[in-house]
């Protein structure tokens, strides 16, 4: 049994906040793996190196100054910060990349209407789960950027919603696997604000349908019940201030 | 057996050399290690995020906002831009800093009449040989940024000469190893600029006695007899260029 774990950036940029969840994560018992998100930081830093973002239907494009921008804040500052915390709380954490030990392979994302330029989409027998497994059975905890590579030499950016899932669409071919997407909010929320503390793929459509679930929330769900749909034993939605709670199932939205 | 080279900042600055060299070591046979310092980059960026170097004695202070910077380039940009190119050569190669997987451990450097900030000082058990040996035996090949960290939540800023002869040391206990320094020479120099073909500890004596050797390469020849002491098969100093010569003792100084 392994526990993924993904948090957002809106752990990641408050230290204080990142500080109390490394902690919640480094009591979790057995084996775990941590994906991490972004952050305002990297966009912080990418102005002052005169690096603009660029945007299309919301969506940020990755052009080469950009993906090298991420490939250092996510693949060195954040991933390593992280990685030194948690071996100061008693987690045997490695952190890696996609391109470390092949973990992840992708795809550069073709272009159709948008180029959103070295962006990666994990490929069906991208993950290298037995590496994976392998580490955990050593003890080791991995923390994972959100960055993939395309084994021609090339880092890619990749939502870390969607490298969660995959992570845990492989493990279950070696153990269950409980997936956790931790974000800002309770759980996903009825439009009076309570939780919805379960919810289906039929569900799904008609939140969907009815307009309760926001366009925010669709891809997170969808990637939620895709986990499901391969196996994954377990997938939970919640904040990641109550993580022990959600972890135990008492807290957050499960996805059945 | 196990290579461990080490590469420096004059071969990362320029694209092209980095290219020539990774395909060259790409092709070194058996289980090998590649360690990598610095380079420019890190100070262009700095400058541009407003990071200015502090130097004592000509040696570069490392305060909060270096390290940072340190960690993002050489844990992030570097190591991962040689990861991804070492893949499509073939390499199953995994980037790794000294917090990964507890790789590294170091002390802080004490403060005596300079304080160095957060420079990290290999302890004398620091070097995880048995996690190394356990990553090769399974095909890996480390790609190691000079970066440790103090087991506290701190990454600390290390020099790449010494992880190389600290990790060749760690790595005699249960291999013959052997290390190769390139640098931008095609070995340690006589005063005619001939190579020395091979040096012993009490010729460094000398040599220093002498002012053969320049003040920079001091260390790092000091660097090369305690490799040597320590058990570490063979030490090869030369020109990224011949690798392949280099590694074979056809090329640079041996040091013994």
């Amino acid at each position: 049994m392994v526990t993924i774990i993904k948090i957002g950036g809106n752990i990641i940029d408050a230290p204080e906040k990142l500080t109390g969840f490394l902690e919640d994560f480094g009591a979790v018992e057995g084996d775990k793996i941590l994906v991490h998100g972004g952050g305002k930081v990297a966009t912080e830093i990418g102005i002052k190196l005169g690096i603009t973002a660029n945007y299309v239907d919301g969506r940020r494009i990755t052009d080469a100054a950009t993906l090298e921008l991420v490939t250092m804040v996510y693949g060195g500052l954040i991933n390593k910060k992280i990685v030194a915390q948690l071996h100061a709380l008693g987690s045997n954490a490695i952190g890696l990349t996609g391109a470390d030990g092949n973990i992840i392979h992708a795809d550069k994302r073709p272009v159709k209407e948008v180029d959103y330029g070295y962006v990666g989409d994990v490929t069906e027998t991208g993950v290298n789960g037995a590496l994976l497994h392998q580490l955990l059975q050593t003890g080791m905890t991995p923390v994972i950027a959100p960055l993939t590579h395309d084994g021609k030499g090339n880092m890619l950016n990749t939502n870390a919603d969607t490298i969660a899932r995959e992570l845990a669409k492989a493990l279950v071919k070696f153990t269950a696997v409980k997936l956790v997407y931790c974000f800002e909010r309770d759980g996903v929320l009825n439009k009076d604000e309570s939780v919805i503390p379960s919810i289906t793929e039929e569900d799904l459509d008609i939140l969907i349908a009815e307009g309760v679930v926001s366009a925010g929330m669709i891809p997170k769900l969808q990637n939620a019940t895709s986990a499901v749909k391969a196996g994954v034993t377990e997938v939970m939605i919640g904040n990641a201030k109550y993580l022990q709670a959600l972890i135990a199932g008492k807290s957050g939205t499960l996805i059945k």
